[in-house]
This record gives C-alpha cells, structure tokens and sequence, in this order.
C-alpha cells in the first residue's frame, strides 16, 4: 500500500495542495531527468524581491553513489536515517545578497521557499512526493561545497515516489500513518488586530 | 487588454506556475468571500519546519475602506502607489521562534514563502494576480497592529484581478508590458561544486 495522505480542507482547494504532503517512506524507483528538469524550472519562475531569484541547489541522484552519499552527509543524523533511501536530495541555498549592490537581501529565505514551493507542486503534479528538512549541518555543507559565505545553506530536499511505510522503522512509520494536522484560518488570518480573526473565517 | 504574462519555459511545467505573474496593474472587481477564503486555506496545508506552520495574514479588503487604508500605509510609499488600486491587500508575518519552546525557527521566513506560494497558485487557478513585495514598513505595522516582538512581518500582498496596463504610471506600465525574465537553470541547479553546474541541467 503506498499512502497518499489528503489534506481535509475546510474550504475547497486545488487538488495539487491538497495532494501535496511530505512522506518519509520513499520507493527505490529513480526519478526520470525530464521530470526533474521540470521541477526546477517550475522552481525558476517562481516570483522574488526585485527579481533576485536568490535560490540555489545542489543535487545529487543515487545514480551517482558518492555524490548521493557526500549531499547526505550534510543532514543531521536524524535525517540520514530515512533520507537515505530516497533517489534524490538537493540542498536549498539562498544568496543574502543582491548581486548587484550587495545589500541585504530581507527575502532571502522566504523567496527559497517560494521556490521550493514551486517546486513541490510540480512534483505532486508528477505523482512524485517530496519531504523538506531544516535539519541539516550549514558548515559541512560550506566546507564540503565551498559555498560562499553571502550564501545560506537552509534546507535539503528529499525527491522520489511514495512507499509503503510498513517498512519504516516504527517512529517514521507512525508519522506517516498520522492524520493531518493543521490550525483553523480564524488561527492565523486576522483582521484589524493582532489574533483578533478576519471577519473573513470568523 | 488585460494582460497574461506566460513564462516561456525551457522544460514543461504545469500551467498554473507558468501563469503566475505579479502585475501592477488591478482591476476595481472585487474578490469573492468564498475565493479569499480558499485562497488562505491553501496556504495553510503548506509544509513547515516541525509542522509549526509559522505563518500569520493581516487582511484588509476594500470593502472597509479604513482598514483597507490602514493596511495600506504599512506599504513603502513607492508601492503604496499601485497597490491601492489593489482590491485585497494582506501582510505576510511570520512567528520567529517555536511556540513548543521559544527557541529561534530558522525556517520561519523559508516557511512563510511555502505558504504564500500556495496561497499565490490557488489564486492563479482561480483567476486572481497577486503581487507580493518585501517594501512594507515593518515598525509602522508592528505599533498599528500591536504585533509581538517575536513576530516578524515581512511581506504585502496585493491580490484581485489583472487590468489593462494602460491606465498606470509610465514607470509601472513598462514593468507590465516587459517580458518575463529568468536565470537559466545551469545558474542555480548545481551538482558536485559550488557553482558548477549539474549534468542534469548542462
């Protein structure tokens, strides 16, 4: 049985969101390059602060064993346990600067996200699912890629097709099979006040 | 004429994130209860660091001129100037340390964008434009809205229906009618090195 965990929203989304969800069981099946060609380019139009476009990845397939294996040597352990077996990682990166006056670049990391978003609804238009993590070592990524230091390692991204959980180990398996959880809009849409709800989702 | 800015990929992407675009110019037409409404649940299904789903809208519609205005002047006054044309106007904060423990979220900011882009798509399927920026006056919203310390607010976004370009300043006009450009993705998709670009997308 491969899961695939529905949101259950309270109003109607579009099924992309909706279907969008971050498994920690991963198939061996590869990812085709075509398909992940498109997912960074649906990463690259992705809006930013004066068109900065200030993500940057690096990718490493298991079709390359010692890339594959040095990229997961840039999570935390916790990750490596189940990251390992998905056929793709990326790191996320963000430049903290604009290029062209090397002021600080206030968007940095939310214009990555953005993009990774992107990203991610291109993947579950493919049938593929995706898990980020935050939980990554930023100075073995510098040292291991020798990535500048106006630029921000912040997440790994793990990329493949969803499988069964059964073979997780048990603390894995258990968040795969939860139920999703999220706040209710009245939570965090507010209007007029601070956490005072928008008439909107009263 | 109202504008449809396609990308012009080089690798296909689904059609919703090849349709997003961020105009200037808006439409008087109002946005329906029932869309913002999908358009906040959408963002709320978005992943986060930890699940702490970090993110927090202030909203303000047209429809309450005195809030809508009072949103409004949180803007930098460049983008004041097209944004109140703007039916819905909202401020994207997002809370900087864990609620669980007060330790600092170093996704808080990544995570606020996961979530705004998902708000951004569900609004491109709808056939809303919406346009982000990081100009706002971030000490200004804070003393308005009474927003805790340990919030950040980052982003406006202005959100309705595209209009025809014409009836903007020349400055913003031109930003309309210009094509939409992009780094190629042998800039930011790396593979092995810094800066060296994958053979995926060599």
């Amino acid at each position: 049985m491969n899961l695939q965990k529905q949101a259950i929203p309270d109003h109607p989304i579009h099924k992309m969101l909706a279907n969008r969800w971050s498994p920690y069981a991963f198939a061996e099946r590869a990812v085709s390059d075509n398909d992940l060609r498109s997912l960074f380019e649906a990463a690259r139009w992705a809006a930013s602060s004066y068109n900065e476009q200030p993500w940057r990845y690096i990718l490493a397939t298991r079709a390359n064993p010692v890339e594959f294996d040095r990229l997961l040597s840039c999570l935390v352990e916790g990750n490596q346990a189940w990251a390992r077996t998905s056929p793709v990682l990326a790191l996320g990166c963000t430049s903290s600067r604009f290029a062209l006056n090397k002021k600080l670049n206030a968007a940095a990391s939310h214009d990555l996200g953005l993009a990774s978003a992107n990203l991610t609804l291109e993947a579950t238009v493919r049938g593929l699912v995706l898990h980020q993590m935050i939980g990554i070592v930023p100075d073995r990524a510098r040292e291991l890629y020798r990535i500048p230091d106006d630029v921000l390692p912040l997440t790994a991204l793990a990329i493949g097709y969803a499988a069964d959980p059964d073979a997780l180990p048990e603390k894995y398996r258990e968040r795969d099979l939860a139920p999703r959880r999220r706040k209710v809009l009245a939570e965090f849409v507010f209007g007029g006040e601070w956490e005072l709800a928008s008439s909107l989702v009263e």
